[in-house]
């Protein structure tokens, strides 16, 4: 019941990337020249410019080459007999020269990367064929810094060496996992000519070194929200060094370009419905709107669904706990761990899981408060010194030390994100005065991992309590974004437009907010009205 | 008699620059910002970019900004309290900010460099009135590595260290002469805002760090001819670090940038009248043709009206000898000295005139050769043990410990020198079947100095025997053309077209060449009939 699998918008990816039309961000063309002659004004770039210009049908469109390609040009056409391979940015504005090497029949690829607060993921991308070849996901190493964007950006602005440390922190980030997939893949990092990143504006600014301080000061106002293309080189990315690093425009401080990544892929500014995107990571970012218009807001949510401030939690990967089932009677628990071996932590679907189940065996009552008459059910039940827990699996179930346990602490905290999710919804329709009937349909995003229980997920409170089939899980929609705009001019540009066309509302203006959070406190809310479905 | 004033283009300079449109490569704006409030969707960089549009009247244009610029614009906004003068390259595809800074007034300056095998001038320009602030010429640093492009090619091409070796000395060259211009202005580095430079076509590779081995190998392709505008910071200029270097385009590997620039400011592409344009450099270029056609090619002439390869020679300076004159009974000589100084060396001007009165004065015969039998008339005409020479100033009117002298070795490279250009004016009409007498007018630039003495120039057969008043000389014509471009966006467009009009003449294919210059090396020629003003 009520599982929507992640990837369902599987079809709806290739649909849009054929209705943007595929025309990606960097192309590459085999091109053979003639042997030079005593000719008039010729020069090796003039020879190829031309040549170029005919493959590619260029028009007036200006093809430039920047002085670090022209430096090897003439060796690289004399080795390679002047059949070369030519990869070249594209753009409405023209073409620039990237690489030209020896002719070679390897396709050009492209990196989509989500540069989270948690957790960053690289997909390696076909550039002709669309293909997501391979991906790989870790922890953002600036975590050590800091779990939130907060705190990262109170230890980025101390220093201009701490700024240079932090922004060295998601780089190499990105670095390992990309040298991680080359070498699977048996590639060069000059095959891979262009990255579209997605990220929230702090982790934007901080991967490009720009000092996020004015993210946090009030009145918010970050230093950029387009952002410039630079040559992977001035950042150091392991790519082809003149390859262009692009990364997704943002809308404000609070909402940024993983969440205008996130609603190109809803597609939800194309068409008449209202559409509500929910993307629920380190923060909570909410979308709504249709063709017409946009709002949006950011919710303090914490990291809790991607698996931080939780004492087992953990990001969706092998051994994490993703799908949880507690016997009523008997408190006895099913696990679903991901790649079906012995439990290591909890991901955000298994935690959605957990605070229902628990909710529903009576562990916890509606303020998340353990109940711990019930400990003679079962030794999973228990207090500890400064806390009370139930144990989801025996150290000698979870081949390790420890029992894997979630804790009184861990609900609470648990109750506090999910509780600003649904203030954030609530007073974003109260604002614009859109009734929750009138949305169609409901798209959510996040690392919860591959499934999110979205009965689970109405029975906690954390989503509004609308009929199953209106909504959508995507899973992480910003990289989603970030390879679809890689592989379509049309669709990158649309990102442009949608951050300039989406207006931001600051949730801590006014009451509204504060006064939705304090009632979202409970399971699932104060007012059971809101959630007529679940039984009290 | 026959002195043609250098300078005296300069109304027509001024013409030009009105006529193209004062619409420089920079500019800079004082835009004043509000403060900011929690406005939706707003950015330091957005806020800016809106203020600037409505400034600069920027219609549909982009606006762009690097990142090196935004990462100091939140900074540089606050600190100056949102009062900041924001300077910006220009182009017809858009407009970069490249500087913000507190508001003042100090103007946007560029730098035109006249970048030469021997010598390097740099021209302060102030981009609003167009005014030449100041100037500062000295010697090409590269010269260690050889006197001419053939030597600096074959040094550079032995080694990667090698090629940064001699690109950081032409580098070095320019940056003694800006630190010495903005100390005397009383300037900093950031007021620099653009460069243009104009070389020739090894030099403008050597500048910006490309390998020049195929400018030397038949079939002499360059690597570029239209060459990348890189930020100053990408090739270590002083200057604005992301202030644009421009270099004008090239026709082919010996037909370079600064005869571009030159015919630039020639204006001869657009009128009817027929212009023979002569550049005396390191090299002799020379460019024939009007509005319909134009036709170059380049003679190798050597140094010698740079002062390169003549004992005594030396670039137009103080100390230098400008002009001669010799008392043909006597041999006593009149020297006219730059600065009005003692004699150090002689210039290219000096050079023409030396040469002109020794033959005159019968010291030389048609063919260079010292008459020794004159020795009784002056102690000045004498024989050393390898070689003979002429005593222009003795070692106590110099001030120095040795007489100046020219020598029969120098003769015989001035005449050298002297009869390829004229070899190359000759084999260009030859091949373009236009006759001398077509020609409306002669233009000639060069180092030479202040003057040039027409008259003695046909004397021996440098320059052809038309009538005088057909003459223009306009000195540098190199870095004329340089502050033209900076200073009009159409004179810089049209640069780009002249370089792609003017069709190339390759004179080492054939014989006419080689032809020509045998029957030049006399005084002024073997065939008299071609010198009819000049007396057997």
């Amino acid at each position: 019941m009520g599982d929507v699998q992640k990837g369902l918008l599987k079809e709806t990816e290739e649909d849009l990337i054929e209705k943007f039309g595929n025309d990606p961000l960097a192309v590459k063309v085999r091109v053979q020249l003639s042997e030079p002659t005593l000719t008039e004004n010729a020069s090796d770039w003039s020879r190829l410019n031309m040549e170029l210009r005919r493959v590619l049908q260029a028009g007036t469109k200006p093809i430039q080459i920047p002085l670090t390609v022209l430096q090897t040009l003439p060796e690289a056409l004399r080795q390679a007999k002047w059949d070369v391979s030519v990869t070249l940015t594209t753009s409405e504005s023209g073409y620039s020269v990237i690489n030209v090497v020896k002719g070679n029949d390897i396709p050009p690829y492209g990196l989509a990367i989500d540069i989270g607060t948690t957790t960053v993921v690289v997909y390696l991308v076909n550039l002709i064929t669309g293909e997501i070849v391979d991906k790989q996901g870790t922890y953002n190493k600036q975590a050590k810094y800091g779990d939130d964007v907060i705190s990262r950006i109170v230890y980025a602005v101390e220093s201009p060496e701490n700024l240079r440390e932090i922004h060295q922190a998601v780089i190499d980030t990105v670095n390992d996992l990309t040298d991680k997939i080359i070498s699977r893949q048996n590639l060069n990092l000059n095959d891979l000519m262009v990255a579209m990143t997605a990220g929230n504006t702090t982790m934007t600014q901080l991967l490009l070194g720009v000092d996020p301080r004015y993210v946090r000061l009030e009145p918010y106002i970050p230093t950029m929200n387009d952002v410039p293309s630079v040559p992977a080189r001035q950042i150091g990315l392991h790519m082809l060094p003149e390859g262009l690093v692009h990364s997704f425009p943002s809308v404000a401080s609070y909402v940024g370009g993983d969440i205008v990544s996130g609603t190109l892929v809803t597609d939800m500014a194309n068409g008449e419905d209202i559409v509500l995107f929910i993307d629920i990571g380190t923060n909570g970012e909410i979308v709504l709107g249709n063709q017409d218009w946009l709002v949006s807001c950011a919710c303090s949510a914490g990291p809790c669904f991607e698996g931080g401030g939780i004492a087992f939690g953990m990001r969706a990967m092998p051994g994490a706990v993703e799908r949880v089932t507690i016997d009523p009677e008997s408190l006895d628990v099913n696990l679903k761990v991901i790649g079906k071996i012995p439990p290591v932590g909890i991901c955000g679907s298994g935690l959605v899981d957990c605070l229902a189940k628990l909710r529903e065996a009576g562990i916890i009552d509606r303020a998340g408060n353990f109940q711990l008459e019930h400990s003679s059910q079962s030794a999973r039940l228990r207090a500890t010194t400064d806390d009370k827990e139930f144990v989801l699996a025996w150290a000698h179930q979870a081949g390790g030390e420890k029992d894997i346990v979630i804790t009184e602490n861990d609900v609470k905290n648990l109750i506090r994100a999910k509780g600003a999710i649904y203030a954030g919804i609530r007073s974003l329709l109260t604002m614009v005065a859109v009734d929750i009937d009138m949305i169609s349909r409901i798209v959510i995003a996040g690392g919860f991992g591959n499934y999110l229980n979205v009965h689970d997920s109405v029975q906690i409170g954390l989503l509004p309590d609308l009929p199953e089939d209106k909504f959508l899980f995507i899973g992480n929609s910003s990289v989603k974004g970030a390879r679809l705009a890689l592989l379509s001019q049309n669709a990158w540009k649309e990102a442009a437009e949608l951050s300039r066309k989406m207006t931001y509302v600051e949730l801590s203006v006014g009451t509204t907010f504060m006064d939705e959070f304090v009632s979202a406190l409970f399971l699932p809310h104060t007012d059971l009205s809101l959630f007529p479905s679940v039984e009290g």
